[in-house]
């Protein structure tokens, strides 16, 4: 599977496809993927396809392109390794020179599992569920353009947490935790911890700060108060939130992403290279 | 139990010693409270005869009281409730108006309980142990007083994760994230979080962000650079670590500090009440 | 003048008037007051002709409403008093309860006076400015509702300073140093520092803070990337700008605002009762 | 002049010398680097020396020797040119491959002159003047290492600020403001500002954020409580203060710093390479 809009990707998933199949593995391509890259030789599968008919799913892009996909292929628990043709990502960690050496102990059973927990996350409009819908990195409740904040009521398994006047209020995964949480100055939280951090964003109370909660426990957030609210999962927006509306959001108990990587990868590796740290007054 | 210093408590115990024995209890005083109070009517146990023959200990003081007894009783895991005479803390949440409504349903066996998982730490100095100790907030590696910053190495479960310059790296349980972990720019972690949250102080790299991290995991710190450094484990200090000194916390699997609150309590109110949430601009 | 749309304030409005009077003062009425409150015995004037007729402003409400008067009669420099019926504000400060007390010294004569500088700004698309306005507080470039991210380029005093990839950013006088841009992560700015405030909302590079630059610099952000983005003059919104489209701010030469104080009145009493510092563990 | 320790630089020193007096100057060497390179050529002369005889100082070595040799020349004004050998700095700008292109405008008089603002310092006790320095960078008010916290009284100008309990207290020129105020939370201040900022370590009270005072006023810092507090200038350390000592500091209005740049030199380059601005997530 590759980047949807990048034809130049096609020698490279070539390659990986002779590779594979050298491999004695038997290929198929993701039904976008072949069409922009006008493949015709193998069998061109959708997500619930891959899902169901697929043992390992290899991506050749960016972190975006691996979110959007693994996002698809959550419900099928389908592992994904990412190849990375620029700069590392946090989830995609093969690099485009290295990935042969990569793959090879991978696809024969010898690599490290990591699994990611998603957010499932619901909107209720007068206890109508209105939307339904899965997150891997956050779900982020925003005012809208014209409104100055939003006021938000925070519950937590039933229980009142807060009331928070911002800009928004951001709820991440592990996952999520080193993405637009940590602009807004939130923690990082290793993928192990079974937690969301919600981080208000521009919070007016200035003691209002990150909080990480059980990811077992339902988090609750109901709009106060913010003309043109918006919910976004992992940045697809539901807009024009009415003042009364509810998001709830918990671990999904359902869905996950299993992420392969070579043996010898680490967590912390892929932190200290993707925020530089150790390297001068940074 | 009582503040150690504060001699004007006795009062306050006297009801509280009358109410409990009225309740059909049998009550023992704490060893330097009785002294301190010049309490001679009861028989004086010391923290480990609590320990061992005490159901449950009513602690009179602040949250600093509190930690102190808290961190003393943890191996035997006596329940504790704390009356706070004077503002509310975090973890001493009765009033010293309610006590008797508090403590009542309480001693009946109706209450909340409240696990708060312990750091056990040691510290290292050419392979053998030099020093051994428990926090209920936190581990501090900090600087000397005479030396402008100090280098530590952060290993997690035997991986590397980063080498760190700053005045100091705070290792903090949920109990301590409120603590001098908030004042440094941690997060708050639920006490439901099986982690610990690691907040460097004022870090030379901006990017060393906190990061909370599996508290089943041990996390070692090396001191690689820094003159006088030392390490707190609940601000009680060691001092003139050296060159190589390591110190290695996890959660302690033997100790715990049990805290019973009464029926309705609410970790959230408490952090509404601490932090001032909703209050105007702060 | 008062408050727009609150009707209430006829009694105190009534009671200030006839003080004023007594005083041996001639008064009128902002027009929009006078047309809330139905008030028809005194001269109902506009801001134009209030600022050219009239020696003081007595502003009636929040911090709200006298930064909107404020930014009306700035062109004028009508000195301006605010006595405020709740919680005092940052710029109105004279309490409901002491209003006589506080205005008789300052309509002798006997005050302490306060310049506040204002933000003049002009937006241009294609070397043409589409828009020019004022700000007391700030001026806030941000992303639209449906953008995950705005890129902006910023430049001062014709020197390139950075790109920055954010949700926006708030480039505030000292006034607006404790309003939005405080909740964004700001520093306060004490008013007489001749200085503006650039400061980034939730920035993706960890190391883009704050930072004050001189007053007497132009300040010109172009939008780089981004759809829908929008500039803000003190929350009053200019939506759509499109790509290139160019932000340019300074302070203004020919506007000031004119804040009259009772003697003994002290900036950082005020810093202390808003930000609520010293007072236990926020 | 050059590092102090560093031997290794004779050489460069030596093509520098021989530049110089190719351009028709005369030259010196500063002493302790004479001694240290073993230098006989040329006149040693110590700092006053320097100062009184000398029309520009040449640096060799990173900001930590430049900022030692700009506290010693300050009283006289003699400007600097700083060659830094490995990573540029904040404040030595010319690469050790570029010297001579940067030097020759440099000494023909074609250069770009920057001031630096200098904090005069004084220590007080019981009335008394115990100390008296000056900082380029910082003052810094810290609390001992056996001491938990410090709290401090702040007044400005003679009003009363806040009293703040933290790990201590920063006071910081905007040569300061990207060193030790940055770690600890602080805004950049342009060296056009006018300012001092203050910047609490680990405050207790979350409100405390950092604030831009004009440099004019002076800036009282009393210790209120705290053992073996210290008063730090440029991380040269006055111990063992007592309660109820105070420092004094504000703009020197004596000494300041002349810094010379080549042509084209910008204030923004230097942040934008030190703190990574632009590149990524970080």
């Amino acid at each position: 599977m590759g980047k949807y809009q990048a034809q130049g990707i096609r020698p490279m998933l070539e390659s990986i496809v002779q590779f594979l199949e050298r491999q004695g593995l038997e290929v198929s391509i993701e039904r976008d993927t072949a069409l922009n890259t006008d493949w015709k030789d193998h069998p061109a599968l959708c997500a619930k396809e891959i899902g169901q008919q697929c043992d390992i799913a290899v991506v050749v892009g960016g972190d975006g392109t691996m979110l959007g996909i693994a996002r698809e292929l959550a419900p099928y628990q389908v592992p994904l390794v990412g190849i990375n043709q620029g700069r590392l990502g946090f989830i995609t960690d093969v690099r485009a020179t290295d990935w042969a050496d990569a793959l090879r102990p991978i696809i024969q059973g010898d690599y490290e599992e990591e699994r990611r927990a998603m957010i499932a996350g619901t909107v209720w409009r007068d206890e109508e569920c209105i939307f339904e819908g899965m997150a891997l990195n956050d779900v982020v409740v925003g005012r809208g353009a014209t409104s100055s904040m939003i006021e938000l009521r925070v519950d937590v398994g039933g229980v009142f947490v807060a009331n928070m006047r911002a800009d928004g209020l951001i709820v991440a995964s592990p996952t999520g935790s080193t993405a637009y949480a940590l602009s807004a100055g939130g923690p990082i939280l290793h993928p192990a911890i079974g937690g969301l951090v919600l981080v208000p964003i521009a919070s007016h109370t200035l003691s209002n700060r990150p909080i990480v909660l059980p990811d077992s426990q339902e988090v609750q957030i109901t709009i106060v108060n913010g003309k043109d609210s918006s919910a976004s999962f992992d940045m697809h927006s539901l807009a024009s939130l009415m003042l009364g509306d509810q998001i709830r959001m918990k671990r999904s108990e359902l869905q996950a992403v299993r992420f392969l990587h070579p043996r010898g990868w680490s967590y912390y590796a892929t932190l200290r290279r993707k925020l530089r740290w150790y390297e001068g007054v940074v």
